[in-house]
């Protein structure tokens, strides 16, 4: 028996209430160039402090030591999917990123408007970044190409350049093992689709007509008189929360990508404004309607990225003083965490393991006194992989039947 | 290579000798109710204290982070043998702890005195739970019934209204994916035996003979004028402690599970008396004739389920006072640790990571001064899973060579 199956095999419901509250990419290093503390460590975080006292900590590997994820691998670790067997295509990510409810078999493709000249070659694989106004009115020229071959063409434009196409086949199988059509580079001739098995091959032609249409129909419209598709991708068929753990689930995320990924597990969309206040009130009015919520914060990531220290620790205090709205409305279970750290002397994501708070009636308490990296070296829960987290969750919500006699 | 074919290749005979102290359901988390402490925070131990100081500790998950293990997966896993992958059948448990020796093919199931109404439907699963005597009696009746199809029956009586039948073949092969006979719900008629594949399906076959048979013998008996059949299991295929790791093992615990699940495993059970003392004092007195000795004491998990936080420091302190008596005749490796957490808020097992002490001339020593939970989590050997403690402790005893060059 493998984990899954544990974990299914010991599943159970009940009225208990489960907040995952996961802070975007929170993880951070001591380094000189920012005080030499991390800004967890920095911020003026009383509420949190409080809390730790009061619970159990330690340190989440987002997948394993050393590997840096992607918000993808991120943050399905940290719903209990194995992010090193699941990859969501860029394509999909793309689609229900911009809100698109994709169905099963459907196929997306990330798809930018480019330039080309008149020998057929790529001289701007961004057409000169077109407002995403023009990149409108192109999709709806782009629009009256509706089927090929029996296939739907669905075309949504996304920010600036970007659109994304969804390919619905009304019968016939389809398939994704297809290359990208943008050859990376400029200078060279868009690259024609192949696909690597028949329903595949079936696709590859019907993209490569409607890439003939949609030219056609754009080619007076310079700088943006081509596109270039890449990271085609099938919804991956997964199980939902639901399915997995007879969950009913919400999502309290402001930004696309991360509705995009909860939507995909099943998880109910709920709207997010754009405070932190906001986003823990949206927990409390409807508490009573689920039993799980992903609550996501953005802000500590971007700062991470953009190595704004201040802006990162200012981040962290925000969801501090917000913090008593979900503590007045305690769930059963409330998890603290991140997907990944973003550290500000990186500018990017990295590997560095997450620290992680979980209190709950149950969860015990350590003598770990602050919520941050160091202090949460010394936790009660050790460091183990995300993909974990969900099943200890479960367990403090009493969720999860003894294993075996 | 796996974990168990690196053990296989590097493991050798000496002659240390290693204690694995078993504290059942030791782990515990601090709750208000308790005063704030885990029994063995609270618990006046100056002889684990000073040991403490002198050693390595860390702690345990029993399977993985959140998985809550019954005793079977919480011991198999102390000893070395993978919990996710090995699942000891309740028909076999149940007759190794009263005691059965099962042969390899034997099929054991776990049988109660039930009520049936004139129709044929169970009125009282447990035969209005009915005293030990009239079930040793009623078994009596019923071993009449020596043979079916070639098939031995053998029958063991349990404590109050149950038993345990045991299903030996003397050349056919028998099988043992089988239902349970026993509907679950009172109101309904026992279920017909079936078996999955055709060896099973033979089984199934003897089976239902058998009741008809044992019906007939008993229809008298009211209120046990039948019986039920659940958790039919053949004894699992597995390799001895000698096999797996070169050791001379044996068991001194008092509880009939815990020594059956020693039997399956090879280990010579030894004589154990009632009191903490008696258990170590059966080490000394045996210590010259075995390698390993598995010293299991169960009032620490019995104080936890109940609930009984006095009961459960009380257990620990003996325990602690008894100590010496295993120190003035050391071990080469002395381990202590539980099988799971059985923390008293919770009255039951629970998936709280377990504490851990490694004594030895090349354990280390880290800087931890206290063996309960929180201590342990800042010890020298880390969270790790129980089925790697057994490699730890070989390593401890200079029993694994070097793994490659």
């Amino acid at each position: 028996m493998n984990y899954e199956q544990i974990i299914k095999s010991t599943i159970k419901s009940n009225n208990s209430k489960i907040i995952l509250l996961v802070l975007d990419g929170v993880g951070d290093i001591r380094s000189p160039k920012f005080k030499d503390k991390t800004p967890l460590e920095y911020a003026h975080t009383p509420n949190l402090d409080k809390l730790a006292k009061e619970s159990v900590v330690g340190r989440l590997h987002p997948v394993l030591p050393g590997i840096t994820p992607g918000s993808g691998p991120g943050h399905v670790g940290l719903f209990g999917y194995d992010p090193m067997n699941l990859t969501i295509g860029r394509g999909v990510l793309e689609a229900v990123g911009i809100g698109f409810q994709l169905k099963s078999y459907d196929v997306a493709a990330r798809c930018n408007f480019a330039t080309m000249n008149e020998n057929g070659i790529i001289t701007d694989r961004r057409a000169g970044r077109i407002p995403t106004e023009l990149t409108i009115e192109l999709c709806n020229t782009l629009k009256s190409i509706k089927e090929i071959d029996g296939v739907e063409i669905i075309i949504k434009p996304g920010k600036g350049h970007r659109f994304v196409t969804v390919f619905r086949s009304k019968d016939k199988e389809i398939g994704s093992y297809i290359n990208d059509t943008d050859p990376l580079t400029e200078g060279k001739a868009p690259l024609p689709a192949h696909g690597k098995n028949p329903p595949s091959q079936f696709l590859a032609n019907v993209i490569n007509k409607f890439i003939k249409e949609g030219y056609a129909l754009i080619k007076d419209k310079h700088p943006a008189n081509a596109f270039l598709m890449r990271g085609i991708a099938s919804k991956p068929k997964l199980p939902t929360m639901r399915e997995k753990y007879l969950l009913e689930s919400a999502a309290i995320a402001t930004y696309p990508m991360y509705r995009g990924i909860a939507s995909l597990l099943g998880m109910t969309l709920l709207p997010a404004p754009d405070s932190i206040e906001g986003l823990f009130e949206t927990y409390v009015s409807n508490k009573q309607k689920y039993d799980f919520f992903f609550i996501h914060v953005k802000g500590t990531d971007q700062a991470g990225e953009d190595g704004d220290f201040e802006s990162k620790v200012s981040c962290i205090e925000k969801v501090d003083k917000a913090l008593p709205i979900i503590l007045e409305n305690k769930p059963d279970v409330l998890a603290i965490t991140g997907d990944h750290s973003s550290p500000c002397a990186m500018r990017s994501h990295s590997w560095h393991p997450i620290p992680l708070l979980i209190h709950g009636q149950f969860s015990g308490r350590d003598d770990v006194k602050f919520f941050n990296e160091n202090a949460c070296n010394n936790g009660g829960l050790g460091f183990f992989e995300s993909k974990y987290l969900m099943g200890l969750l479960l367990a403090n919500a009493k969720r999860l039947d003894k294993f075996g006699a």
